[in-house]
């Protein structure tokens, strides 16, 4: 019998009834035959009314302390589905990211899964049972609980799916798969049926918030296809899988968008060793994520450094970078947080230099300025104004045919 | 350095500000130098709000699954009180009930605690933090989480307390001490300073509500003294220990009651062999708990069998009851679900025969007829009418001169 793993969403089981309507789905796939394990996220707005429950007591809490908080939203949706099942007449058994065997590094509220040992989620299937796990946890060596951070239920899923070596992740979620662009923006946009592991994953780091990046690397370390569909309607959704498709090759697969950039840049920066260091360094250990570094060689060993950071990072960072500034002898550091940056993605697309020039002239077409160009292998990025996006996204959908289907 | 143990009940947590106002206490204690650890109860409702959701969803729902759910609300008090301590200033470390070492048999929704292994708090306590600990909830040998039942976080703090041979085991709650009656029901009635382990057991098994009687049983067995006292104010309580107080043995200690009895009668029985356990052992395993039995011999071999239940069972207990009557060739089988039960407790009380007479003697003065007698070595039950409990407890608590203090 094939192993099946699902995963089901805050949204999904936001309340009794739709925790039902998740039990009934999860009953189909136990019956076509499959050994269906399922995890799922704590119900609808728990973990953040548990935060906000937090800091009314302490506005900054340990981590320790709020991993095992948090915590318990998952453990309480996992014991409602095990028990809508049983009204069903199934056997089910829900277990705790402890009790499933998932353990992780000790980064509490970031914690990365270390190992999953699946004996008891194997002891339990072959008892017949239905196994339902609560995403987002683990345990560390020294035996205390940690959340696995954004996305952590997703990744939860394909870990469990890889270590049972299961046919199939299922994701099920509130958007019916992957589009071509975001069908909020763009009408025409498309549904994709198939994608690769390298393009999803550019997809999740530009913007598009179907899955966290870190499912998506681990399906691809594992080769595990994973699936993202509806929880509320069955249409057959998005399948990410790895393998060559020839046809897709050189292709132009999906365009991604963020409308939360905002770029700072060091000006006039004397070009010696150890700038970018004696610059970074220090973001770093504020917590603040930098997204895009471009420097730009010049004359005279001068130099600009830029870098893109997400607009709420923007005060704590421009604190740290002044003083910095002032010590490597910088001209000046200013910010814009008023910017978004487009992607178009597809593998192959570095060997195919006609894409980059039609995104560029696509975008001159409609008279919109590049701030800033970043490429991969397989996707090409411009940071443009933030209320340039929409506009930039129909343009460039429509641009590289992605309105025909 | 010595070590407390306290524990606060949901209604002492169930709010920010509550929580922290037992934070300010806690640390108080350890501010006095100390050990601290400190077992909560789920905040306010939150009991029973899982319990509905759960009912919901499956309107019998499964013990594993319903106790992995309710430990969770131990779970989020305990981190909070954690995180208040912390806004204070003050180190210390939420444990989940496994994380503390506890563990218990299987019999889910009223599991024993089979052991306690202090090692995490033992070593927690010698970093110098305070230990904050989810009552109620343990874990099995097969790694599932089990909750206690009744009064389960108040066994959780005594055995936590025996296990590390803490000082005292201090229970806050919502009273202020134990009392001499009801004092919802005897405005007259006096706070103990002290009460003995056995009449404490024969008060909480006899109906007052203050502590549960298994934790009572705990605290004798290991010899723990337990402070009862209000989470509220600051007042001195109750403290129950063991040893002999020659100045308290023969002396009526309290009046318990409890309103909620009703009592069944099978008429007319012949007086054989294996009559009680045909009777009892159905009701035992449709999980009917019986208090009182009393059966009266008679002459021509043909027995009365009276026991009590609680009111709700009674429906259950009489379609039980009813066949098993007519195949053991009883007369009747009747109930009367209107009873209430007078206890009058104290140390001794057996060899001062003076007492019974006593209590009749009163009961009759209020014109209460008694419907059955009951006796342990320290303490007389009367069963009577419940709209005469109240009078019965007024008058008793007059009688025996606990009016004095």
């Amino acid at each position: 019998m094939a192993i099946v793993v699902q995963k089901y969403g805050g949204s999904s089981v936001a309340d009794a009834g739709k925790i039902r309507n998740v039990a009934r789905r999860v009953s189909e796939s136990f019956s076509k035959g499959n050994k269906v394990v399922v995890v799922v996220s704590a119900m609808g707005d728990t973990t953040d009314d548990l935060i906000e429950l937090a800091n009314k007591i302490n506005p900054s809490p340990e981590p320790r302390e709020m991993d095992l908080l948090l915590s318990t939203g998952e453990i309480v949706s996992s014991t409602l589905l095990a028990m809508a099942l049983h009204a069903m007449g199934f056997s089910a058994v829900a277990l705790s990211g402890p009790q499933a065997g998932i353990t992780t590094d000790s980064a509490f509220s970031r914690a990365r899964i270390t190992g999953i040992e699946p004996k008891r989620i194997v002891k339990e299937l072959s008892k017949g049972n239905i196994v339902i796990i609560a995403g987002f946890q683990g345990l560390t060596s020294d035996n205390d609980i940690t959340t696995l951070g954004r996305g952590g239920s997703d990744t939860t899923a394909v870990a469990i799916a890889a270590s049972l070596k299961a046919k199939i992740c299922e994701i099920y979620t509130d958007v019916e798969g992957v589009y071509t662009a975001d069908p909020r923006l763009v009408p025409e946009a498309q549904k994709l049926n198939e994608i690769g592991y390298e393009e999803m994953l550019e997809m999740a780091t530009s913007g598009a918030r179907v899955l966290h990046h870190r499912s998506v690397e681990l399906g691809q370390v594992y080769n595990m296809p994973i699936l993202v569909a509806s929880s509320m309607v069955d249409k057959p959704g998005t399948i990410i899988q790895g393998g060559e498709n020839m046809e897709q090759r050189n292709k132009v697969r999906g365009i991604a968008h963020d409308m939360d950039v905002a770029k700072i840049t060091v000006g006039g920066v004397p070009d010696r060793p150890g700038i970018a260091a004696a610059i970074f360094m220090p973001l770093a250990k504020a917590g603040i994520s930098v997204d895009t570094i471009v420097q730009n060689a010049s004359a005279n060993n001068i130099t600009d450094l830029t870098f893109t950071i997400t607009r709420k990072d923007v005060a704590k960072a421009m604190e740290i970078i002044r003083p910095v500034a002032k010590q490597i002898g910088a001209r000046e550091c200013l910010n814009d947080s008023k910017l978004g940056k487009v992607s178009i993605i597809g593998t192959g697309m570095q060997n195919a230099p006609g894409y980059a020039a039609k995104m560029f002239q696509t975008l001159y077409a409609q008279n919109i300025n590049i701030q800033l160009i970043t490429t991969s292998e397989i996707r090409i990025t411009c940071i443009i104004a933030e209320d340039k996006v929409k506009e930039a996204v129909k343009a460039l959908h429509k641009a590289f045919d992605l309105d025909k289907g």
